[in-house]
């Protein structure tokens, strides 16, 4: 990685760290560039404003997500549907070990900001239609493998199982325990799912 | 009602439309008020604080889904299974009309809140269980008629779709369209549900 990368990427790391636990509005580029270590100009070279700044951290947050969707898909010793779960089980995990604390950033940017900015409310639509694109492509293929029953359309079951997910992290903020996605993970993966297997 | 009462309603009603639209950090106590018409000094008489206000907007909110909890619940015409789904269809409903403007107003709150302040939380916490034993009780009556299959658990399965709920209002938002709620609808009460009354 060039220096220039290496300091664009260690603005957009610290800016990823601080807005996912204070929120968008509340975080000032100020405080992003202290805590990076990194002078007030360079920022303006690397982005044209905050709403710039907002916008990169979107796709920052986004590869993320599709690295560890890639990551799981990739797991070929199990099913697909199995791959796919402990998808979320990952994550089910980091949460009850932070406490709950924080949920998923691109929910909280989506509660935050869709209402208000309308280039944050297209871009993050468009980042949630590729998750559920990556989501689909585990149903898909645990379609063709006959896991899943028929029943079931794999981009309108895609499109529930990350609506769910993010309605069970909400749920994980109000109650602070991890129950609401233990909750998601039993129902989805062992009632609806699995048992429909065995018909 | 006594005219302390009508004030007090009043102000809440207001408070309720206002903080619904622009959350709870961005509305000032003055702004409610003047939209009320009423007098500064007339709020301290009812409410400790401003976050002693928020508290009692979380009950005026709640006693609003409660009563048409209850109005469902009692559509004796219907199967329970069915009236539950109409509680739900006439929030699509209206959301459409609304073209998709905010949502549930406890989500919102909760995540505006949950992380920041303690007492929010507990309290939203309280009425979202609260919210969940109504719909608990709409499952475990059609749990005995037979309509739900006895591989649903009425109570872990009114926790799922109460967050199942939430995340397709959030997705709501960002998409600007009603068909995060209409794919709930499809998945839980004909894919997920209905079907297994046919076992």
């Amino acid at each position: 990685m060039k220096k220039g990368e290496q300091t664009k990427n260690n603005i957009l790391q610290t800016g990823a760290r601080i807005i996912h636990q204070s929120g968008y509005n509340s975080t000032g580029i100020q405080e992003v560039l202290k805590s990076a270590g990194v002078p007030k100009g360079s920022f303006y070279f690397y982005f044209r404003n905050k709403q710039d700044f907002g916008l990169q951290l979107i796709d920052y947050y986004a590869d993320f997500f599709y690295s560890r969707l890639d990551y799981y898909l990739d797991l070929k010793q199990e099913t697909f549907l199995n791959r796919l779960r402990l998808f979320f089980a990952e994550f089910i995990q980091e949460l009850e070990n932070n406490k709950c604390q924080g949920g998923c950033p691109l929910g909280n940017l989506s509660q935050e900001m869709a209402d208000i900015d309308e280039d944050f409310r297209e871009k993050l639509n468009q980042i949630f239609l590729q998750i559920r694109g990556k989501i689909e492509y585990f149903l898909q293929e645990s379609s063709k493998n006959k896991e899943l029953s028929p029943e079931y359309d794999p981009g309108e079951l895609a499109h529930f199982i990350l609506n769910s997910w993010q309605g069970a992290l909400l749920q994980m903020k109000v109650s602070k325990t991890v129950e609401p996605l233990k909750n998601f993970d039993r129902l989805i993966f062992e009632t609806i799912l699995n048992s429909r297997r065995q018909k």
